[in-house]
């Protein structure tokens, strides 16, 4: 079963809005075992939309459009499709009651151009709009399936979920074999390695899909099967992962499509273990990036941003003989580094205390080149580990790419201790 | 001049990203003149997608293709469009030199598949990748022309902006008249508001173009117009920012397009202030932000991230009264928002301290209601000011429009120093 997604408006095109629909679709119907190989985007305009129903219809058995179905002169969807199918239109009676009572309720006159609203394709579903007025449109014609939704998304996802799903299920995929999937998240690797590392199970997929991509310093592997029974399904999903994680365990960290900051406040929380931090050339990126989970705050007490060199001794007692002169190591060093995060561990009393110092660019200093950072990882009652790293890319990217790198860091340290414990 | 962007990426027919290059690529291209009548979205599938091209240069000039160019198996658009238009691949020196290089730096052998991403179309020009490996192709063939592009958007919107719009101006849109355009960047105020204020020039618009579009907490105006002439068209530009200037001079921030903590850390710079932060819920959003302003580091010095109540006494010297009890007024409350203000900025000795304090969700704390944020601004030798702010949305977005806030309180009073001065 291969789907096409046609969303309709000028405003798409005039980049005035982001086409959400597609996506939020894209999910309902993969999650349906659906494939969908094509996304449209078109204007308001009934040749150009004419046309591109021709060409989806050439490509897919089930079409689905949103938007260009309210008030006004430009909505031209319900027409077009009409004009495709040679097919009339009609008031749909149940539609129509609903516009006349939302303006009777508001004791205003109804324009006329309401009524385009109501219209349905003879011979199709009408599919009643649950939180706005325009009606949606289901509809079979020779052998493909056909259904119009509104284009505001708080109309569209309850008319998809309680309309079109269910008339999908029983008129459209009456015998489809659902498809299940699991996201495995990786950190530490690369999309090239990891996808190196796999390639074999990758070329040899055949009723399983591995699918790598990368975002964010973050690498993600979609797995998808299709089967009769839900637990068949996850007997497959399971199995695979289980190869995968003994092939990248120390990349791995999460089965699910969370961040790893989420996963490192869970061990934690888990552990009943502290964190703070000092950062300077990430200025809060760290920090910003732990407390934007939820439950973050039993973890994540506090830490300072020692952008300047004063700030790291005024706040973080850095010594000046680290700091200043010929021969001093400086700001940008694994000595530094250290102290920083031994520390800001001190000062807040936290098991760990995490640094970053570097030279995020994109001027150089202290000779040092722009990408050279070190990380620091303290521990209460333990050794402080120093990382150095050589990032490539601009400010921004360095700067986040050495926050998820200690991030990195520490999930190894908490997985050590998990096992050490268990 | 038709143009038809076309975004590869089985994740985007999963649902997993949205389409924001479409989003991004259609206004650049309304920017420039060009109108985009289709946007697709297609599989890492090379027949699907020659088939797309196949179609998209029967109803277009301009073909830009965002996705499909990294290293792995499935990414496939150079393939494709070399297959499509009968040429063949080579190697790019350039972007394998770079790639070379960037394994070399990280010590970390290069796997094959990374040449991948130095292809280039015989004959076409090879766009430099600032912000990645895959370096991006622009050819013109018959009387067609072809943009391809990466798909992460921060290596997308680069290798737009340097490499592929001026490589549009010169070789596609030679015979238009050039088109002219100016940002204007807005803060405190939201989209809705400034466009009422702004209708009549809006609706009355004929030669000069005024596109407000909203962003991030920030909203934007872009004015454009067409003239032979660039002096003629900057006249036209400058006349109307005066006419709006003079209506939204407290919201107008900025006539190009930078964040406001880019104007912050210029206007610091220039009145030789300084300033650091205390944040307790936006946990060093604010800090990250000034942080990333390249030159940042002779404005802000440094700051705390109190996360807790307990840091909150220890790295600030909140006194408990105000934190601990039934009559006290609490961690989010203005009494505690201008004790963080002014004891950072006398911890630090800088101009001014910031601070901001309140329950970001999803859970209420101390019986206040999500979205309730408290911000503070202390001056050396001057008062300490404080605001509230009542907040809707998710942690995150309340997190953003907190570090907004302060950032446009922090603006409003520069200006008025500013204006002091002069």
């Amino acid at each position: 079963m291969k789907a096409e997604i046609i969303a309709v408006g000028t405003e798409l095109l005039l980049g005035q809005i982001v086409n959400t629909n597609a996506r939020y679709l894209s999910v309902e119907l993969a999650a349906l075992g659906i494939d969908v190989y094509f996304q449209t985007v078109v204007g308001d305009n009934q040749v150009r939309l004419q046309q591109a129903i021709k060409i989806a219809e050439e490509r897919a058995d089930l079409i689905i459009f949103s938007g260009g179905i309210g008030p006004t002169q430009d909505d031209l969807t319900k027409e077009a499709l009409a004009a495709s199918l040679g097919r009339e239109l009609h008031i749909d009676r149940q539609a129509m009651d609903n516009i006349d009572r939302f303006f009777k309720d508001r004791e205003q006159p109804m324009t006329e151009n309401n009524r385009r609203q109501a219209l349905a394709i003879d011979g199709g579903t009408p599919l009643p709009n649950e939180t706005g007025l325009a009606v949606g449109n289901a509809i079979s014609h020779e052998d493909k399936h056909y259904i119009v939704l509104p284009g505001p998304p708080k109309e569209l996802m309850p008319m998809f979920e309680n309309q079109a799903k269910p008339w999908i299920m029983s008129h459209v995929l009456t015998a489809e074999t659902p498809l299940y999937s699991k996201m495995l998240k990786f950190a530490g690797i690369g999309e090239s390695a990891l996808e190196t590392k796999l390639l074999d199970l990758i070329e040899s997929q055949s009723d399983l899909t591995i699918a790598p991509y990368a975002k964010e310093s973050e690498v993600t592997i979609r797995l998808s099967t299709k089967a009769a029974l839900e637990s068949e399904a996850l007997d497959k999903l399971d199995a695979m992962e289980k190869v995968i994680e003994e092939r990248l365990s120390d990349y791995l960290y999460a089965n699910r499509d969370v961040p790893i900051e989420q996963i490192i406040v869970e061990m934690m929380t888990e552990m009943n273990l502290t964190v703070s931090a000092a950062e300077s050339c990430t200025g809060g990126l760290l920090m910003q990036g732990i407390t934007s989970i939820p439950g973050s705050a039993t973890v994540f007490l506090g830490g300072i941003v020692c952008y300047s060199n004063e700030m790291k001794k005024k706040l973080l007692n850095v010594p000046t003989h680290l700091l200043e002169g010929e021969e001093a190591p400086g700001a940008v060093s694994k000595e530094t580094a250290a102290v920083l995060a031994e520390q800001v561990r001190i000062i807040t009393d936290t098991d760990f205390g995490l640094s970053i110092t570097g030279v995020a660019g994109p001027a150089f200093s202290e000779r040092k080149p722009v990408g050279l950072v070190y990380i620091g990882i303290s521990e209460r009652n333990g050794a402080t580990a120093t990382y150095e790293l050589n990032l490539k890319g601009n400010r921004e990217t360095i700067r986040v790419r050495s926050a998820k790198a200690i991030l990195y860091r520490l999930w190894l340290r908490l997985k050590e201790l998990q096992a050490q414990k268990s």
